[in-house]
């Protein structure tokens, strides 16, 4: 359903649109506006070959008497309402020799193009890629690029899922930014919706069942993949994922909620898209990973399809923040009310899931299922992200409401963990600036129900979504990076990057842990994590300090030590 | 949830009903009305035991300041909308030594209670029960029998799922009826609602949240299964098919529609029914069966859950209905477009689903999955059935549309398939009533949007389905049985019911087919049927007549033979 180049400046235009029976191609040039009737294939297709196209001409398709832009749009170079551009898909890519990363080597650092910068672009977020590389991430996640209304958006209200989002720099700026990543080693993971389409610029509707008559989500309509039509809705999915892939040189995509992606066909489409990739993965020689997010706490998302599974490589794993939040913070409202304590944390850190089965008072049911023998790579644990962080109405980050110390506890915990830690853009060197829900809707409508809503949720704290303050008080203030406090915290996640690398902590689920109400002690085989709340005396072994924030001696000999509050990595001897 | 007996004349009441802070048990009886408050429990559940309770008593529960019946009464004396009754569930079975029908020995009997006999009752139907042994079905299928508004209704309508319909004879109507057929060695299946409830009667949601806010289906509101509240309305669902194995003694159940039953918990309702059932199944040491009727033709129904299924014993195929009847009829409108002709009918006599993954016309989109290895008794075929006869605008049975030698050569392929063959009750003897849809709702919008509704659906050829014409128009006519036709007929049915056993048809798949435009024959190892529609000349082997329709040979030796019209069953010498 592309607009693609075929030889030179010939492009095929086709468009999915079965409620209509004509469908024209509306060209805009210097001379004018010029209609041409498309060809009408079968099942509601129309296509149209053209021969010599003016590079970046503009278009939509004239379905009755409504021009619409592509669907499958590769660029709006004046927004969702706009016109579509003819992009030439080739570029100068320089990453022939870049294989991706394994899921064993993910460290992700999840960040939001418009505020991780004072620009907001996609080259001005490369110019931070070696930032990056030294802290020693392996790859960016990057919230949501597909075309939004407005310039400001966190990306889940996308209405054209292959256009990447004009105010960032477009299709051009994404495949640099990509391209300078891969040049560095470092691989870029895109974050992707597919469970709903956002509620300005949506024009899909008006050309066939793209959305389901059946289902609905909170944020939007759902796609329609398992009712008339769907054959053609699962390709444009599908096509979607494979497009990031082949022609963004994309490493892997997160795949948004998937709990709201309904489908009851033989094939669950995730599980199609985790084949589609796989075979991609296959065919270019180079490592793609699939991940999840999912709200379910089924291990069927990541299990292979041999053992009943969707077979993703892994999915995000709320009950280790959630554990970890209530553990630091002591907050105890909205879904945290289902968390207690260092128990919980423990059956995170052994177990993945707490709610692996058992009943849970905040969803007024039982959740989950046991994850049984998954490694710990089959998911993905963060003490803060984009929703964590966002969707509180005070949008305060976790070193806000916990201090230095705390903080860091959290980042020694998720890093050190068995499973793939994923780093929320600014945590790294102590950033404080908060990050708030925004939008930019264009339509009154759309930006009043919005503005609403959110007041609604967040109560008296209310920040305004569709004000600009939201979105420039978000942003990230890299003069802290240079502060004393700044460099400590850069200095200690890059320690403990490197620890886990070194000592192979990744994926093994060895995690054993004693604790009291004064500190806990996690073991990893050789390596001692000591989180010190109070003076508390650890029984220990022979063990050299690797890392530490606060006070403590290099060696200790095997039995009982008193030490003061603090986090200390200590080695034990072989 | 139930009211169930403790000790001689003790009954503890329970219900659930989270939309309210107190709930009172309302006793009716000859003194006047009594007001119980009942004791608050956890998660919305409410109980009361009493000591002494006059039986076949009458009560409700006042919830605010509605009274509603019990949600799980056993027993509606004055209908949907009257009063619950204490039912003592004891009763006097004479069943004992009865062990049960095993898959592969189930020959179905498909009947409606209010239409089967004149009377409309259990007991009538009960009369009928030597009669169903004699013809060699082994197992009585009871189209659904809880509850519903009015004295008429196919019973996809009912509202109280523990509630046996009134006007059919109640609790003890149904247990006589299914404690006669063991004491004849048949077994009864009962067909149960639970992907939607009906439209008039429903007092449940004012009780809590027993209705999914996400789902629903064209007939009515889906049970919540995945959201809060899902783990009292999934145990409501469970015990409710327990109750039946349990309280009746039912041998399975045919869970109705099961494609609309939505539920993305970790473990899908219908494969937790099915554990169950198989518990019941090992606790109990007499077989049961759980067949699901589904339109997904997706073999995960079927599949064990070692295979990534839900471990349903069989499910309903439509397919071979659809090429079956558009092979004798030639009727194309609707869903038959899919279908078109000998090609079709010989795949579902091999691989089951004609649409196991090809694109459908009709439904616009990919359809179904192939069955790989599974056992033909995995499936449950039939030429003629409720939805199909009844469906249909004129309501006719196959008889009437396509005579007496096709109608025939329907049984023929049904009965001696590979699957478990499902006879609509009067097929067996030629009854060419029609069998329409009918209703008797009580609320003037329900009754008069329910004939709107068969209005739109059916076009000019529209029966009322509230006028109790539709309803006695149904009604078979027994008279035929003692017709020359109607003899001829029995005999025929009973015959081929006797060589699917003797020849041990059910279950392989072992079916070869060779056809030209005038003949089918069909070969399962030493069995040989010819249809033969026009004067045809067939090679034959050394066969034997076993049963035949027109004039054929006793024996025909290896070589070709001019056979005319007819259907003759020919053994193989061994």
């Amino acid at each position: 359903m592309c607009a693609n180049t075929t030889h030179d400046n010939g492009v095929r235009f086709s468009v999915w649109a079965p409620n209509h029976r004509s469908v024209s191609l509306v060209i805009y040039g210097n001379h004018g506006r010029r209609v041409l009737p498309m060809v009408r294939g079968k099942r509601g297709y129309f296509s149209l070959e053209l021969d010599d196209v003016a590079p970046n001409m503009e278009y939509k398709y004239l379905c009755g008497d409504v021009e619409v832009p592509d669907p499958a749009s590769r660029f709006q170079p004046r927004g969702v309402h706009g016109p579509s551009m003819v992009v030439n898909p080739t570029f100068a890519w320089g990453d022939g020799s870049w294989r991706g990363v394994g899921r064993e080597d993910l460290v992700l650092y999840e960040l939001h193009v418009g505020v991780f910068t004072p620009d907001g672009t996609f080259s001005s977020a490369a110019s931070r890629l070696d930032y990056l590389k030294d802290l020693g991430a392996t790859a960016v996640e990057l919230m949501p690029v597909a075309q939004f209304a407005g310039a400001r958006n966190w990306g889940y209200d996308g209405v054209l899922p292959y256009a990447v989002q004009n105010s960032y720099g477009g299709p051009d700026g994404l495949k640099s930014f990509v391209n300078e990543a891969h040049r560095r080693g470092l691989g870029v993971i895109l974050d992707v919706v597919y469970n709903h389409i956002g509620p300005e610029g949506n024009y899909m509707d008006t050309l066939g069942p793209y959305f389901s008559k059946r289902y609905s989500t909170p944020w939007g309509k759902s796609y329609n993949l398992d009712e008339a039509g769907c054959d053609e809705v699962r390709r444009f999915i599908i096509q979607n994922a494979l497009y990031w892939v082949y022609e963004y040189h994309m490493d892997g995509l997160r795949l948004d909620a998937v709990h709201a992606i309904y489908d009851c066909s033989p094939r669950h489409i995730v599980q199609e898209i985790c084949e589609a990739v796989k075979h991609a993965q296959t065919e270019l020689g180079r490592n793609l990973v699939v991940i999840a997010e999912s709200d379910l706490n089924d291990p069927r998302i990541v299990r292979s399809p041999q053992k009943c599974g969707y077979g993703a490589d892994a999915q995000w794993c709320d009950d280790f923040h959630h554990s970890l939040h209530v553990y630091l913070t002591g907050e105890r409202t909205g879904y945290y009310q289902d968390f207690h304590g260092v128990e919980d944390l423990a059956k995170a850190l052994t177990m993945v899931f707490v709610y692996d089965g058992v009943y849970s008072s905040f969803r007024e049911k039982t959740h989950g299922a046991p994850v049984g023998d998954l490694d710990g790579c089959s998911f993905v644990v963060y003490s803060q992200n984009h929703d964590q962080v966002g969707n509180r109405a005070d949008g305060k980050r976790l070193l806000t409401l916990v201090g230095e110390l705390k903080a860091k506890m959290a980042a020694t915990l998720t890093i050190l963990s068995p499973y793939i830690p994923l780093i929320f853009m600014g945590e790294e060197y102590g950033e404080t600036n908060p990050f708030y829900f925004f939008s930019d809707f264009t339509d009154p409508k759309t930006a009043e129900a919005t503005r609403q809503g959110k007041k609604r949720e967040m109560g008296e704290h209310y920040v305004d979504p569709q004000s600009s303050v939201s979105f420039e008080s978000s942003k990230l203030d890299w003069h802290k990076t240079q502060t004393h406090m700044g460099k400590q915290f850069l200095d200690y996640y890059r320690h403990l990057i490197a620890i886990r690398r070194r000592f192979n902590l990744q994926c093994r689920r060895n995690v054993k842990l004693l604790h009291t109400e004064n500190y806990l002690h996690v073991a990893r085989d050789e390596v001692n994590l000591l989180l010190v709340f109070e003076g508390s005396e650890i029984t220990c072994g022979n063990w050299t300090l690797e890392e530490s924030v606060g006070d403590f001696p290099k060696h200790v000999s095997a039995g009982k030590h008193m030490f003061r509050n603090g986090i200390a990595v200590y080695i034990e001897a072989k």
